[in-house]
């Protein structure tokens, strides 16, 4: 069968179930997570064989140790995602809030009510954690998902997703609103991305190109994000010990991930106090440093930075310093060389931080936080399908409610159009 | 100068714009409008003489007596505009509003806070007041757009878009938050649906041919509609009169527009009562009916109707009707055959409303009223954008905060991550 059969047949299984969770009541879809949650912990031995036998191909096909860290299950990975089905159960039902309603002059009753999507594509790469995650904030808003991760993930994927479909039949719901696509060739992500009138959206998830390639084939809507060129700013007014440890944070807690800082923004006011130190312990965490010319006056044995460094997503111990000018240069440089995602202000002054999360165009802006605190179950989602640079629909770490749309639901005594 | 080129140049100038509109004053903005409805009325004479331009243009191009009738601005059309934006200028500002706000057991400090999306681009079509509307509805919403009408309303919508520049000047705004394009080749639209990075959104409005190219070749998210195949279902339970009322309203009160009606379905349990006297008044009316097997068998000389019949929009005095066995079969048809955009029910029942409202999977579901209700003004939008058929981001008719987005603002006190 090809990708669009196949994509096609999948489809229609999930839209039949979607219609059915459509208007299933929320206790029976919190039934189905707690169920879920339960049998994950209850079946964590399986759950380590399937991901065993991915870890020994994955060992075979010579993947970095980076990709085989972020593929392993342990006990502790096992936990947080039944823990996580429990925090995406006990949040309020999307499903069916009144987002407004009201009578107009004339006595028409007008309500708009929140309602499912439909059938949501997801796609992804490596961890398995993400298969529950994103079926479990699918199931919570009524959607059907059609799931198709990384080829080196496919046991755990299918064993976690196997679990999440007899949570929807112990529930009385069809395990068909979870699908895991077992092909795991390209040529079936772009079948997704054209499924019109099967798929209502497609979130992809991995490198830059994936993402890419579904956009431009894409005849559906896609929610994604591209990159995280995320900056800190030092503002001149900023503790200067909490923004060396936010700075380190943000950079070198967990530097492959799109959360991490991959810019350092000083205000000039405060450059020659702040940058030798933090340069010294950032490079003591092995950052590499990138410096604009009064950086790396500033800083000794600076490498200077190209005109690509201040828009470049490293996903490494690197990092590009600038000592900007003042605050308005900052959110300049940041509104035209970042992606969007997450910018942080590190700052006392109480305008200075109004100023800055007015007036910077990014899904998130911080005060005084690490970037790498942008994330659903931080923001108590539970978890997330993925974050969004797009402005369209859903903006940073969606959740449940970013899995909704509404409807108009009119009701007249025989109202006619005058 | 070629299109795109045209086109990054007048981004360029609506982005600087809607930079400033984004951290306006709500009663800026307002104020605006306000000047802008003063000078509309004030200006009646000079519009008229720009719209005798157009129909003389028009006159010449032996346009359709329906394209003149919807280009022509009537005394009364001028009042209408200037009502639209006082109306838009009286909503709750939603610039700002915050949507969730609440502290983490941690202490970090999450809110998510409606923002303008940027630079909206619109196409359209003939009618002079959708330049009012949509200009209007930006602005409220912080928004700088690029208006591109169609060619046969140049002179109109020239005229109107220069007053709504006054009256951003008046309210010390920049003029380039409205921007009409006066080149009107297909190219410039094509370019504004590829301006990736410099239009957030683009909404085309207008044919079917017209939406599909814009879909095809755009690189940026796209609202739309593509048609209207909007039905009335007459309820075993129904007032067969209030029925008669609707149907009547909602094929001929205005037939060539997206809401009225195209399909009839009749419960079985009161076909045979209600057709006879329904399509003898609708005939009288100059509609042709075309009919399933059993339609035809209880109402003599009825055409009978193709499979393609029960998806066309036909925008003329042309209906299909068909008899359903029961509420749910009514329901299934609709979702098979329907576009996703407005449908009624006629009924006295109100479990069968509930399900019908819950189960009918379209934008607008209405309940005893007429399709044709399906509209911003009569929602109390003030205004609309346009309609969305689309799932994601807006549905229905699209008001001032359908253009909108939000950011989350995250504020901490040196939060990290752990």
């Amino acid at each position: 069968m090809d990708a669009t059969a196949t994509i096609r047949e999948l489809a229609a299984r999930a839209r039949a179930a979607a219609r059915q969770l459509a208007v299933s009541t929320g206790q029976k879809r919190e039934q189905a997570l707690l169920t879920a949650a339960r049998l994950i912990r209850q079946s964590a031995q399986e759950l380590k064989t399937a991901n065993a036998r991915d870890l020994e191909v994955a060992g075979q096909m010579h993947l970095s140790s980076a990709m085989i860290d972020r593929l392993k299950l342990s006990d502790k990975g096992i936990e947080s995602m039944a823990l996580a089905l429990e925090q995406i159960a006990a949040q309020t039902d999307p499903v069916g809030q009144t987002l407004a309603a009201y009578n107009r002059p004339n006595g028409l009753r007008v309500e708009k009510r929140r309602v499912p999507l439909g059938v949501v594509g997801i796609v992804y790469e490596s961890r398995p954690n993400v298969t529950a995650d994103a079926a479990g904030l699918c199931i919570k808003s009524g959607n059907a998902c059609i799931l198709r991760g990384g080829k080196e993930a496919l046991h755990s994927n299918t064993a976690i997703a196997h679990l999440l479909r007899e949570g929807l039949v112990q529930a009385g719901l069809s395990a068909d609103a979870v699908i895991m696509i077992d092909v795991t060739d390209r040529a079936i992500v772009l079948a997704m991305a054209q499924a019109e009138g099967l798929i209502d959206v497609i979130v992809p998830r991995g490198g830059e190109g994936l993402i890419r390639a579904v956009v431009e084939s894409a005849t559906i809507p896609v929610i994604k994000h591209y990159t995280g060129v995320c900056h800190v700013y030092v503002h001149a007014a900023a503790d200067l010990d909490m923004a060396e440890r936010i700075i380190i944070n943000a950079k070198c807690q967990r530097p492959g991930v799109c959360n991490a800082a991959e810019k350092l923004l000083v205000d000039e006011a405060v450059a020659a106090s702040f940058l030798p130190s933090v340069c010294r312990k950032l490079r003591a965490a092995g950052v590499e440093l990138r410096g604009c010319p009064r950086a790396c006056q500033i800083v000794p044995d600076m490498k200077a930075a190209t005109e690509a460094d201040w828009k470049t997503e490293y996903l490494e111990l690197i990092l590009t310093v600038g000592v900007v000018r003042d605050l308005g240069a900052a959110i300049d440089h940041i509104n035209a060389h970042g992606s969007g995602h997450t910018d942080a202000i590190i700052t006392r002054d109480l305008s200075a931080a109004q100023r800055f999360t007015a007036e910077v165009d990014s899904s998130s802006v911080m005060v005084n936080a690490s970037t790498r605190l942008a994330d659903g179950g931080i923001y108590g989602l539970g978890a997330e399908v993925g974050i969004s640079t797009d402005k369209l629909h859903a903006r940073g770490p969606m959740g449940a409610e970013d899995l909704t749309t509404y409807k108009w639901i009119i009701t007249g005594q025989g109202h006619l159009r005058e």
